[in-house]
């Protein structure tokens, strides 16, 4: 979902005293418009312009559901409404549908090469987003057929690498549990032992945190050695791409995070075009 | 510069109910933490981050001013202060320096190489920023030796082929002008015809939208032929990238704009790292 | 934690135009005032107060650290500094006190009857807490010694009633376990046979909804000889108050949460008290 | 009345990132939902809940009008929309009904045993209030019969014992009736002493603070001997609950007030049940 | 007082993207500036400038005490730290006092003549503030010697005309009291008859509105044959200037309220100017 | 264009616990209203003030638009709806078309003058707003005929003597050029010789700051001489007033620009009448 307060915010930080240009240059005037894709890909944040629009008054007609494969050329949304809103809102509709769309795409394609491999493995992302847009940046992961991981520091306890210069294993878990029964518990481990270890201890969720494949697999066999295996989630992460992706899908992991997937996003192309011999002059 | 408010609203935005981890598992503690590069490249967003943790009480010595080249492993800040101000801030920090080093440097890398061609063309940014993080975007292609173009809607005119579809050029650029001389007028075209017209007409700055390096010279030839060449600024943009600048560089032209620098950026890696040994329990 | 922002705006809130009797009557003085328990019970809010009465320029000396059984009399917190900034924020800061050690001191009681039963039995709260207050109401219940439960609609699945109505059992945890492995799935039952269809299907925690302490048995006599009981956290529900809680507590159930923990607060007395003699007039 | 945007930030506390559950369980459906009381009373808060599930798309029939008596099992609301609508908003709306409830229904119950005893004596509120909550809760004490009181420190000037510490009654009253004469001037008093002596000054309102009903009658009977009785609104204050409000009432005072209306609220039960059968999926 | 967040969004509002002429010419500077009055007047909005400039990181000396009479010439403030933080604020805060000194320096001319011809006649603002700034309009005219008068909607009942057409003057004021006794009853009339009328009916204040001297003298004189003069406040409003206002001040009237005292406001001159040869590059 | 959150701020101010007078003496009734101009002179904030109405739920009728010549008398907008909202909002309404109107009206008035001596002069706005209606104010100016200037700090280059203080003339058009080419550069300047420097280093625009026409007048010619005339706009500025603006308007100059237009504004006389026998009581 969207909060469409955040979103307004985004076209005043993109217009702190209006849009010059338009209220110079354009009369009082209605048109229609079209948002058309400019490459394939899986389209998101269709919702989040479209919401906007309707906002600054323009009707809306969205013709392709978020989540869905779209090619090039193929119109996703057609606006009709007072020009000087559309073309207000122009902008961070596309920067929206962009990155969002961006995301999803390439959680599609890490998930389908996963997939491929080994049908139960989720790809997930990571809290790298884009500050301010965290919501959005996980919304367009799902959308893209990824896991969401953790929306914030508030909802799951993740010990750290971190936390552990500064408490014991033990005592991290242990006053975690005692915290609250209701969020899972995971931990960042870099060695066999400590993962066997947390999961000793109790762990839900292990992060096996920059360890080549083949440590991985030793650590997945020492916990199926001491029994451990199916109490606990195991997801890898730290510095996995499209040229390793592969060989940790085929090992028996549950999860592959990747912060990749919003902190470094490739724009999804789209744009916005006014049709000639549409618009109507107002009789304000 | 940079206002604390948003930044704050970030670190809001990480953790709506707090840091549950680290409100469970770590006592009233102070640490030493320090920050540190991953890679190369040029370093940005220093000071959001310092302002951030000084913000949450903690003390900060920056190593490194930002717009800096920086190498791997350098370290570039060192925090000390309560461990959970600084486990909270941590992501939020890495966050926002990942994003303005990577546009920073990237803005850098091409400057570099548009400067070695012709040292008077400027690499500029679009407003293709990130929605809510539009003025660090622009500071960090500022920073990497880039040119920040329009801010937003309201600081200049740029006519765009969707505004032509509605109005005139003349039309256009009478109004603009009569709205204000405090303001460039630039007018984006897309055939050597409309330049030689918009510049008749007085506009200030040319934009040459998607246009091969072929018709962008004929464009000069032409104005070059009519007079006009000195009087406007001569923008190149539309899909311009690492393999095709160059060619964009050896011509007469004043700025390549490019929306890759802030709609398609790749993190900067970088690193907090809590120090074992250093930390002290409170007295509170 | 808090955000000193929110408890600034509850400062507003009292003040839209300032504090106009202080403002009128008092000159620009300096003062020191006490806050003192004027009951017995578990003090909270403490951090909270404090922090409003810096904000606003006062030198806080705490006395007693949140979370601590206080007694009637006792000084909890000294402040010194300008008497407009004391007046100010004194009905704020007592307010959050009230409440906040309102909420602990109930917490406490309910927990150390159950803890008296059933030491492994946790007291939890709900989601019934006072809008715009949530953050602190849960801080209270953990101040109290109770389990603080999920802390919004985002951070845990909790499927209930009215979604049943919408989905099957089945369809509602297989598309919660599917969008994420990251976050608890709770699921509302009214019978046990719908305890061992949840059990059987997956789900990680199970409140039994408004059952009384013969159904509650029943079930857990089922889910042991279905071997389902370790497999999930089971929490009593509807209705419990001081009357029923032991009832429920002698029973092997995990949980026992109540909305009247934060949804019917008890304010805690406590006062706060210029004391006469120590003003000085400021020499601005 | 309500600010709509002060409600919406309710919900949004209640789902920073949106209601994980609805989303990931519930299809895209519409359906038929009412909110039902589960005790008699007075009800208020539902123009609040209203507006609240209007603002997100619903469609809203509200049975009874706020102030009215109800029943147990009374339909109060009935709405129609987006099943994730209704189930975003749920929790929020029916805090809102129960704490105003709660208190609308408190205060008709200290003011129906006051006006038995004393028809012309009212029942006010004070600002001990919910911080957050402040309008809302003295709109519940309206709706309830009550007298609201101040509305905060900036609507009427109230000396206290504090304000006593630092400057005279005599510089008070004075300082604040030559600041404004168009907020009326109440001053707290502790003996019949300092009541006959703020009513000479001019003081409009006397808060006779912790007296017990001896104390207050001696106060009024030397007022009345002064002739000073018909001058000034006599308050009584602190500590007064369901044990003495009567004895209280049956001097001759004109207003009883109580923090309790508003600081220690029983939360009135109330439900929302989503109708089976009612639902249809959406053709999006 | 001044709350600092609505300050900073002051300042905000002039810099949505910083200062750009600042940032690009002025090095990381320190230097001194001085804050002088360019004319004869009160001054007032020192406090809220010194308060902008303490919270940019300067260091505030303030001369003179806002509510004082200053010379043309006077040294009002002195500023010393870093440059771009002094440009920064400079506008804001010169507008400040410029909108602040100008009301205070205007009500105090007005006050001046009024005492002269009748010492215990008040000259009191309106609500015709300018939007978002009433508290500092307000606060402005407590400097200059004025009666700020109600400061909302929310602090005191104000039957007007508007009303009137709506119901009749006795329902208003009998339902008025009825939902409070803490606020005025303050009563717009417009003839003689009506006056008596509200008088008889209990109203604490009467606003004669466009009313001409002679008329009001009438009012006056039939208030004191029917007894009534001593029970009410009368306020005599709508259009007096500097011509006729000691026109009113002579006759026995309580307050002449002006709307020209905020709504058209005179700029106060006052300049900021860096000192030379006082700055120190920052060894950043 | 306006910001309608930004004005329902302005409501909200007017009322921070509701219009309690309408909602204690108005029943739940329909009333129509009118707004008439009450004198002669250019409309401006009809379009904010209609904006508002609707927001709060009226059926909102504008007679005139924003920019036209009204006269005393004439009806401005009809409003019908809840009578409770349209009383909130009135004060707000009337006080922006009220502010609005005023500069529109006087700036027409400048703008009408200097065009009668010289018709290719602009009369020009300044930074000197009120704070927090920048955009209202320059947006007035607008309708009025004016030039608005520079928004805020951030779209211009403007040095200003208090730069030049910090830096030399030459190093700060550098430093500006450097920085972007997307903003024009002005420079203030207070001499001949130093308008020649500006103009010879590439300033676009030169503030003659504080000059008399006669010293206007020998700058110009200087500037012709150097052949620099036809690069710049000319700017004159510093105490113009009614009685001096012929004569700057008679020379060379291209704008003028004068602080008054918004710091000094004359509110337009308007008012709001609601309509006897339209009313209608609501069947809620």
């Amino acid at each position: 979902m969207e909060w469409i307060e955040d979103l307004v915010k985004f076209v005043r930080e993109d217009a702190p005293f209006g849009d010059v240009t338009t209220e110079a240059v354009i009369p009082d005037i209605s048109c229609v418009a079209r948002i058309q894709a400019k490459q394939d890909g899986i389209i998101a944040g269709l919702a989040e312009a479209g919401a906007l629009f309707s906002h600054f008054g323009a009707t809306v007609q969205q013709y392709a559901p978020d989540g869905n494969q779209v090619h090039s050329g193929q119109v996703l949304m057609e606006l009709s409404g007072n020009a000087s809103a559309i073309l207000l809102v122009e902008r961070t509709a596309l920067d929206l549908i962009g990155r969002m769309s961006g995301i999803a795409t390439r959680t599609r394609a890490f998930t389908a090469v996963v997939k491929c491999v080994n049908p139960k493995v989720a790809v997930a992302a990571t809290r790298k987003t884009c500050p301010g847009l965290r919501m959005l940046d996980k919304k367009a992961v799902i959308l893209g057929g990824g896991e969401p991981h953790r929306l914030s520091l508030s909802d799951q306890f993740l010990i750290k690498d971190n936390h552990l210069v500064l408490v014991s294993m033990e005592q991290a878990i242990r006053a975690a549990r005692s915290r609250s029964r209701y969020k899972k518990i995971e931990i960042e481990v870099g060695s066999p032992d400590d993962a066997i270890r947390a999961a000793t201890l109790g762990a839900d969720i292990i992060m096996l945190d920059n360890m080549g494949p083949g440590e991985v697999q030793t650590t997945l066999d020492r916990l199926k050695e001491h029994g451990l295996r199916e109490r606990v989630i195991i997801e890898v992460s730290g510095g996995i791409d499209e040229d390793t992706i592969s060989d940790f899908a085929r090992l028996d992991v549950d999860v592959i995070s990747m912060g990749t997937l919003t902190h470094s996003v490739r724009n999804f192309d789209v744009s916005l075009t006014v049709l000639p011999g549409e618009q109507t002059i107002f009789l304000s």
